[in-house]
């Protein structure tokens, strides 16, 4: 047996308390090395020998492990447990909290050898709200979804024109009465979640290098139309989400600006990360000019971060976080560069805001592995794209074989605690990446079967504004066209409605990770409870029979390349 | 190679910022499998073609695996960093952020397969006082230390007689007047830490069932004297450490008293985990007797559990853990049951502490593995019984073997970060467990040889009172014997003090965990930097030829069976 391969973490994505009374615990092999694993367990002051025991099951293979999975039941909130694990070749240990031993019964009942969950407590578990997992989001880039007011337009706005290539600093007007506008069409779509990008006074048309938090853009509207905006949404049953910088402020804020005119002098200095004066000219090391006067996020001058060990720094944003909560009712935020803000200042920010609703919703822009920021006191989900770029490498570019992305997949959720898994948000595409369609070379089919495919996994579903209108577009800024009206309604539209309705009607299994994968005949299957899903991801055309709830390309009992048939 | 065995956690003990601008990486691989590990590094914005490379050093191996281990310089505080690795058997893989790929440029610099470290928060690391470092404990049972007052002795107290067994509900009459007057002797011996066992008003002679946290028990004496105590501790280079019960009251505290008498119209309800009313008569589970009307510690009816998320709760106990740091500039607290308490609570509880004293030390009582208390914001350290008591298993009772004791150590060192083994406060007995001396079977030789190795690990040494007289006693209460002040200055007496003095000369190298083990001839090998020591665990004398600082059992080039050499 691979004994260096056996893992488990206690008090992590490996043990993780579900509710006041059960425990669920995950243990790592290396893949087809181990016959079984039980696990012995019992409260922490009753006598070892009264230890109960329970098999494992395996529920899963990633790329090299193997993961097995119970859950636990202590009426009296307090566990100690240890590991029996029996190798294929015979050899029988006990893994433990003090190390590997052999199995017999002194090493078993030793008590060193337990690991422990000393209480269940309530207020330490991971939470996602359950309305969480039943939304399937839209994300709208407001300047270009759509312009309901011509009176706000910027000077030099341009004729909205989806078939344009936008520059980088071009505006057409969108706006947030163009956003109260749409709402009935948004609700025809299914969807039931609205994912802002940043509406607060900016300099940009992306407005991320915000000017004021505690206003809105004057391009988008004002508070009192977002607050409708808001209320009309939420009376159709949809939850409104923010996106905020924290990380820096925009060179035009006026603390940035006092640093520029005042140096040392100003009240503002401790507010940024300043490595010395004066702050301009820049410098960019990244172009061997030396180091910056001041810490950025990236190298953008324009964008100085802010030190958020500083209370005064804290103060003002947590005033913020939680003004648009408590004055304007938004379910959610979005944190941008939500990575590189230390975790003390998440951990107050958490706990300012379940202070104003336990249900709120906080989803970090991360775009690696994230478990220090995924324990419950920091975000609910990140922005999932470990692992939905691992789809896209498969259905997109091919990059990975379909049995690879099954792997890597199920190796990302065993990164997380399952109601963690249930908080992701997954994406395809957004304002950051090229579109699913150009990604997919334009071939709707293919576009429609990664679609299918990320509206079925764990998590909390998100679609890119025009998505559904098959848009086209590259790297930003050429995936942030005007939204191309014309196509409502059409095939394409059709068939991501009927993919958002399945998901809606089938969320609150769909959103749950206990998922199984598997790759035979070419078809990538996907089993979540009853609901089956296959997806041909081959270039042959493959014969099953299924009563489709929802497909595409599956017709006399063929499924063509690309072709997904979902069935209930 | 086996590649289930690779393995390294992002943001953990595996990868910690130690400066502005260092990182320190871990890597764990299947022991003896790998032929090299190295980290591929550049700031996170900068073009992945212009990593840097640096291979990194096996510093030891544990049960089943090797540690790797590197350090990086980033002076832009930001850090993406992925890992080749080269197997013995050839083959050559990279280790990322999103799974194992084989080895070529392009998954090389694959932007996802790089795990990141955001920036560099000093806010957010982990951190250990210089002092903590620096001090070896001395722990006292109040009640069995030192009688300096008879006036405030309990009614039946005994003759002070070192030979006694104690009884459960014994008093001898030791109080704060008797360590006073010890200070000096202390101070001789070499300590420079008190910790003491509580002190609060409680109703037993081991003052665990706390009445009162803001009150010195009448029996020890009164806050002037304890004041006194502290300066004259302080004054001598003495820091003093305090053991707190917030896990649960006493049954006779006005708070649980209140419950008793009016349940659930007491103001004092939502103070503790009450299961069902009345909560009399109590029920034991581990007798079969049923659910317990509340929640207790272990099964003890007179240790009601406090309901720690209950915001009351929490400002009652931190106007406490402040209240003597403020007004008496304690500087630590040993938190008993330290595991039971949510996480939650002892965040608030550190940043409370630091608030007062950056330079405050935190240790837990918690006797399992520890990493979800050590990540820089709840304690300094544990109680380090997962790695002492693998010590006795191997000095004492000859439980497991030199090889085996060196292995499991490592695997002990490599589940903290290297500050937080600094911090872990290191004792072979205690006020709950049996005696060293005992554990030895009397053997003097054999405890010593514990002893001096327990001195030389990286933390902070903990002596309990009596262990440098060479005391015996069982389990508690028979390890609580009033202290046997007859035998100070004797032979074994020396032994301690030198081996004290030894740790304290070299504090600095010996806290660190840069420490290398090896078994040869039936020696067991220390190295820490340029020190090196020598234990022979064995049944045979051993030749060995070294110029010794310090040592036992050592004479003409013989090493004796549980004889130690120090060397400077």
């Amino acid at each position: 047996m691979q004994e260096a391969s056996l893992r488990h973490r206690p008090e992590s994505e490996d043990c993780f308390v579900i509710d006041k009374n059960h425990l669920r615990l995950r243990f790592h092999t290396a893949k087809a090395d181990v016959k079984k694993v039980i696990v012995h367990y019992l409260d922490s002051y009753y006598d070892l020998k009264t230890a109960q025991k329970q098999e494992m099951t395996k529920i899963g293979s990633g790329q090299v492990a193997d993961y097995y999975m119970t859950t636990l039941e202590l009426p009296l909130h307090r566990c100690q447990y240890t590991f029996e694990v029996v190798g294929q070749d015979g050899s029988h240990i006990i893994y433990g909290d003090r190390g590997i031993r052999e199995y017999n019964d002194s090493n078993l009942y030793d008590y060193g050898q337990f690991f422990k969950v000393p209480y269940f407590h309530e207020i330490d578990m991971a939470k996602t709200p359950a309305w969480v997992k039943e939304t399937v989001w839209y994300q709208i880039f407001p300047e270009r979804f759509n312009n309901g007011d011509k009176n706000n337009d910027p000077v030099g706005t341009k004729p909205w024109n989806p078939a344009d290539h936008p520059g980088r600093e071009d505006y057409y007007g969108g706006d947030l009465q163009g956003v109260l506008d749409k709402l009935d069409y948004l609700q025809e779509l299914g969807i039931n979640g609205l994912y802002f990008c940043p509406i607060f006074k900016a300099s940009s048309n992306h407005k991320y290098d915000t000017i004021d938090y505690l206003e809105i853009d004057p391009d988008f509207g004002d508070k009192k139309l977002f607050k409708k905006l808001v209320d009309e949404a939420h009376k159709r049953g949809m939850h409104v989400m923010l996106d905020a910088v924290f990380n820096h402020l925009g060179y035009q804020s006026k603390e940035w600006q006092d640093v520029v005119k005042h140096g040392r002098d100003s009240k503002y200095f401790d507010w940024f990360h300043i490595n010395y004066l004066p702050v301009t000219p820049f410098k960019d090391p990244s172009k061997g000019e030396g180091m910056p006067p001041y810490d950025t996020f990236a190298f953008e001058p324009h964008m100085p971060k802010l030190n958020t060990a500083n209370p005064e720094v804290q103060k003002y944003l947590l005033n913020i976080a939680t003004y648009w909560a408590k004055e304007f009712h938004i379910d959610a935020w979005r944190l941008d560069v939500a990575n590189e803000v230390d975790h003390h200042f998440w951990k107050k920010f958490h706990a300012a805001l379940m202070a104003i609703n336990p249900d709120f919703y906080i989803v970090g822009e991360v775009w690696h592995s994230s478990q220090p920021w995924l324990n419950g006191d920091e975000f609910t989900g990140v922005m999932n794209y470990p692992y939905t770029q691992q789809i896209e490498d498969h259905f997109l570019t091919g990059k990975i074989s379909a049995e690879m992305l099954t792997q890597v997949l199920f190796d990302q959720l065993m990164l997380y605690r399952d109601c963690v898994n249930s908080g992701m948000l997954n994406m395809l595409d957004s304002h950051d990446t090229a579109r699913l369609l150009t990604l997919a070379d334009e071939n709707q089919d293919k576009a429609l079967n990664a679609l299918a495919f990320e509206l079925i996994q764990p998590g909390s579903p998100s679609i890119y504004y025009g998505t559904e209108m098959a848009m086209t577009g590259g790297n930003d800024p050429d995936c942030r066209k005007p939204m191309d009206w014309d196509k409502a309604g059409n095939v394409y539209w059709q068939k991501v409605h009927d993919l958002i309705e399945f998901r809606r009607k089938h969320a609150a299994v769909l959103s749950q990770s206990d998922i199984e994968f598997a790759v035979e005949d070419d078809l990538i299957e996907v089993k979540h409870g009853q609901l089956v899903a296959y997806f041909n991801t081959s270039e042959h055309e493959v014969k099953i029979d299924k009563q489709a709830s929802v497909s595409n390309g599956y017709q006399n009992g063929i499924l063509s390349p690309n072709g997904y048939i979902l069935c209930e």
